[in-house]
């Protein structure tokens, strides 16, 4: 195992230093866990708070700012954060009018969100919690009842993020949040495994010429296992999974994400050949992101997240937003 | 060899339109292989214009856009672009106030620069050339008389960029471009190699426990190889190289740059180790860049680059950009 890290269990905490010395706009509490906003909470704002395990930046830290989330509780690496930080994340954003918890449906997450939300509750913040299962592949998985929640959460973080700027209540924030999910879908092909700092093994292992189709952002196993095939042809693939499941039409936001190992110039040419396919199918990329977003460690591949627009997601995903890792409108 | 590409010899054009088709920001003239913003040159403002080998993304063509280049000239992966791409260019950005050319020191790059410049001379455009060699790991190098331009490169093209946006002339840009270069100093490391696609194997091999250290952005050997170290024993290594080339003190500008293939959360390992072995020679991280900005494909590793800041760098470095890859302030 070759990492830039100084020991396995430091990772976590090492990098939260790093990431508060990087960006003055945060506010990391290394005993907490919990990364914030600088500035505190505003009065009157609902408070969104997300997080999961490490390994998967710039998810979830990177996205806390204004028009995103409020709060960020990181986990140890593919490890569920604990109930402790999602309590104190809580009350570290709760400016009166309640907290929406957004969960990525893995059975840690959950129970932990769950359980946070109720110790908030007797301390008397209204908390509210949306799941995130947009992840196609594969109906139950490794750590997941259901779906497992992957690229959406971004769109949900995003979406609900401008909702909450404008100072939209929790009931209303929680719908929005649910309307994202329930219009988006994902699905990742890996090319290689990644290696946790604590194991220091591959979490998998590919033959030279194979590829996981419909892999979990921890190195699930997908559907099955095949040849790599032009991007073209991995595009369909991942294209059809979706397809099947929410026919598509009208217009779409596509994310074309990188695991964490993959050269920003795949991850155009896939975007490419999936802005060919839809548009042969009649429909329109409207607004796209092509990045490293929701990243597996040094994982290679990618994922295909696509959500059907309406107006109001058009208008709320072009409201300003500063994180560390995506700025535009202001 | 595992990549998303559809075939070696369409990886440029294939990335090109994905990248037209992401930014409507950006124009891409396919024939003449140049990015430029959309909407032309401004009269008066001097144009920028810079270009290499792709493989580096988001360099320059992530690049491109208010406050930062021009024009982006990609050659075919880790290959000098030819000259008339660079003439297309001068011809698309010059708004009458003259071309700056930001170059990376690798021969070909250098060569066909300076032709395309003689070539846009003949036809009335006034074009200046900036040369960027910030690598201090090895003195000649595989493609390079003379050091390698690295990570000084964004750098340069930022704070130049924000300068033409103040409509300051060819002279002044040169001198300021020519300042943050001197000024600045890079050092790179590498954890693993890259695969070209047009070769299909790895450009150099390393041990199980073994690192490059001083590499070159296309696997070019630097000092010596050695074991792994700990992020805080890499960032040390690296620094001490820089360090003792330009003596470092007051506020400095630092970007820890992933290679392409490094995990963001083991690059604010490495942020973190900088800032502290920074402040414990007295000199302040001012202003930094944290992720993948100048990367070499799948390549593990990364690179630092330091430069010492003054007042109007500073000021240059926080106005508005708007580009791919770099946005804020606006």
């Amino acid at each position: 195992m070759k990492k830039l890290i100084n020991a396995p269990d430091d990772v976590v905490s090492d990098a939260l230093e790093g990431l508060a010395a990087a960006h003055p706009s945060l506010a990391v509490d290394m005993d907490s866990r919990v990364v914030t906003r600088a500035g505190g909470p505003r009065p009157g704002k609902v408070g969104l708070v997300s997080g999961g395990g490490s390994g998967h930046e710039p998810l979830h830290a990177g996205f806390v700012g204004y028009g995103m989330l409020d709060a960020a509780c990181p986990g140890e690496v593919f490890t569920s954060p604990v109930p402790d930080q999602m309590l104190a994340a809580a009350r570290a954003v709760d400016g009166g009018a309640g907290v929406l918890q957004i969960v990525k449906n893995y059975t840690g997450d959950v129970l932990n969100f769950q359980m946070a939300g109720e110790l908030a509750g007797e301390e008397g913040i209204e908390v509210r919690s949306v799941l995130v299962n947009d992840d196609v592949a594969v109906e139950d998985s490794l750590y997941t009842a259901g779906r497992r929640g992957t690229g959406a959460t971004v769109f949900v973080e995003k979406i609900a993020g401008a909702l909450a700027e404008q100072g939209a209540d929790l009931a209303a924030l929680v719908t929005v949040a649910e309307q994202v999910n329930a219009r988006t879908r994902s699905f990742g092909i890996a090319l290689s495994p990644a290696t946790t700092p604590a194991s220091g093994r591959p979490g998998f292992t590919l033959a030279e010429d194979e590829i996981e189709i419909g892999v979990g952002i921890h190195g699930e196993p997908g559907r099955r296992r095949g040849p790599i095939g032009t991007a073209a042809q991995l595009a369909e693939t991942a294209l059809d999974a979706i397809h099947q499941d929410l026919p598509l039409d009208g217009e779409v936001l596509v994310m074309v994400n990188g695991m964490g190992g993959t050269p920003l110039i795949e991850l155009y040419i896939v975007f490419r050949e999936v802005r060919r396919l839809l548009a042969a199918r009649g429909v329109a990329v409207a607004r796209n992101l092509v990045g490293n977003y929701v990243t597996s460690l040094e994982m290679q591949g990618f994922s295909l997240t696509v959500c059907k627009l309406t107006e109001q997601f058009t208008e709320l995903w072009d409201a300003p937003v500063q994180t560390p890792a995506l700025r535009w409108g202001r």
